[in-house]
């Protein structure tokens, strides 16, 4: 959830249509020589993300994924490869290019396995951005089952107790379906605060709030930096050692472990900027109990918390998906609102590229 | 991690061979009616929790558990019954009886379905305290497996944003093994506290700092309160809404899904003091890389991490399960320290029961 002074609005963003924005992150995409079927996935995600609010993953990095191809430090086209299979798991190669690519196809897969064998999971190395990690769980939730998926970084977050950044912000990321009432969709950083948001933060020119990052000294750190280094880093959630940091950091290792590890493709310390390694699970909810009766529980459960009485000042008690739900029933309707420079930046690139311009 | 002034010493406790306190805890537990299988499985958990230094869940609890089979809110001898089955999946009942036997159970079956096919899950439902989650994954940790287990509970901790208890401390734990290092093994309490820890100050008469829980009004609460109710709350991890509070809310309702909906046996708004449902998997590391390899950069991790500059005042960084392995190291040479009270309680509920006095 942004901090109200990190929103988009009027006066900082343009409203597109989503149909638009989908065929323009294509366009770019393709225009740099990403085969039209892996441009689709990588425009459906990021496109989901600006639509549900997400916008340090949405639409306005489709130029950075474009000059990472261009760049050659993402290889296009690009091979997944299955390293090694079982009916229930894998291990895949994304080849060094798009991250989405290969995290997609592993849900799929995950997905596949569940559904003859009641649990999937894949792991990912050679990998680049999967984009928001929610994304993944909810290809499960459209299939009536759990979806897991988590993916790692190079060093960010401290470890509690230590005074360097040595993990990812590692997100987790959960769903699972309700029936009535909205799907259970969670994503979070193992960091106090997901490093889009400084980076927003840096952009917009506000300050931090103490307890999202420190100094090399263990000082809090209010100025956001856009560099990443050994003078400072994020911090675990939970923040200090009597608040439970020990809980983020561990957090984020079971991110590294599953991710990093199992694959191979090494863990946060070992990484370089801009590269990560993925892990997906889903799981047949039908194999364990009748479908219409775990999503029946679902709405009764967030009934009950939708019902309990907020904190003073607040509005009301909400859901993992909350927020992101309201975001896309708006966004579908009035569009999708894309910061100023982003959406300068995404022009001027088609443009340059030769391709459609769509917004 | 115990706050200092939590910790056991030479004034407050007796030393203990661990031995020993496994003979009292496992003849307590069959003097009121325990199968000796079912009492040396729990003797197993709660010996290896005191060890670990996990007082909250150690041999202090027997006399309670044996008091809930002789007050019949425990069912014993209980029936661990499968009611789904498959190939990777199985949903149990506990059968109301200990929670720790349907568990051990489950953790079994889900290393024995992952040996063979790659992952086991499985679910229980009808369930009571399983003691130190932790412990679950060890077991898959000493079959070179990566464990990971969840067990639920009733309203404890606030939604974020709320100002009542609904969802439990639903704590979350994963082990995987390393190679010449100390496996990882992680247990957190979703909230920013576990609850003993709360149950300890107050019987140690001592404050707890802000953070930790709230009244009704969402101001902190320092007295800690021995009794659950609707005039206060405990927070969940992140404990604010600008520190991530929304992220240990999540991570309960995850705990929430896999234990008490996935089973059916319920969320924690549903359930009474007491009642638990657990969720346990394996994943066997084989079937995706050499476990060597995996071990191997397991052990590049941990040392990492160790050689990370600490913060000022602290003496270096952990990873987890050090604290734990520190304590094992020192308890099983030194002997297994006691509470006076719980020392006392154990010795007198053996006499009462005409068991053998080991302690």
């Amino acid at each position: 959830m942004a901090l109200d002074y990190l929103k988009l609005n009027d006066s900082n963003s343009v409203r597109v249509p989503k149909e638009d924005l989908h065929k323009q992150v294509s366009a770019i995409l393709q225009g740099v020589g990403t085969p039209e079927p892996h441009a689709e996935i990588v425009a459906k995600v990021l496109v989901s993300s600006s639509l549900r609010g997400v916008e340090t993953h949405g639409v306005g990095n489709a130029v950075r994924y474009a000059e990472s191809i261009e760049s050659g430090e993402y290889t296009v086209p690009q091979t997944v490869e299955t390293i090694t299979e079982t009916d229930t798991t894998a291990l895949l190669s994304c080849g060094n290019g798009l991250g989405f690519v290969a995290a997609h196809q592993g849900m799929e897969m995950s997905i596949a396995k569940a559904r003859e064998f009641g649990i999937g999971m894949t792991t990912i190395k050679d990998g680049h951005h999967i984009g928001m990690v929610g994304y993944y769980p909810m290809m499960a939730v459209a299939e009536d089952m759990i979806g897991m998926a988590m993916t790692n970084a190079s060093r960010a977050v401290r470890p509690a107790l230590g005074a360097r950044p040595r993990v990812g912000t590692n997100p987790i990321a959960f769903g699972a379906p309700a029936g009535e009432e909205r799907d259970f969709i969670f994503d979070m950083a193992t960091s106090t605060i997901a490093s889009g948001k400084i980076a927003l933060a840096k952009r917009l020119g506000v300050q931090m709030p103490v307890g999202w990052a420190v100094t090399a000294e263990g000082e809090p750190l209010r100025e956001p930096r856009g560099d990443r280094g050994e003078d400072w880093a994020m911090n675990p959630l939970g923040g200090t050692r009597e608040q439970g940091a020990h809980k983020g950091y561990g957090l984020g290792l079971v991110v590294d472990i599953l991710c990093g590890v199992l694959s191979g493709g090494g863990f946060g310390a070992q990484l370089s900027g801009g590269e990560n390694m993925t892990w997906t699970m889903a799981i047949d909810i039908s194999k364990f109990r009748d479908v219409d009766e775990f999503k029946a529980m679902m709405d009764d459960m967030v009934r009950e918390l939708h019902a309990t009485p907020a904190l003073p000042g607040e509005e009301g008690v909400l859901v993992a998906g909350d927020p992101e739900a309201d975001f896309e029933d708006d966004r579908t309707v009035n569009g999708v609102p894309v910061e100023n420079g982003q959406y300068d930046e995404m022009r001027q690139k088609a443009i340059q590229l030769g391709v459609e311009v769509f917004i």
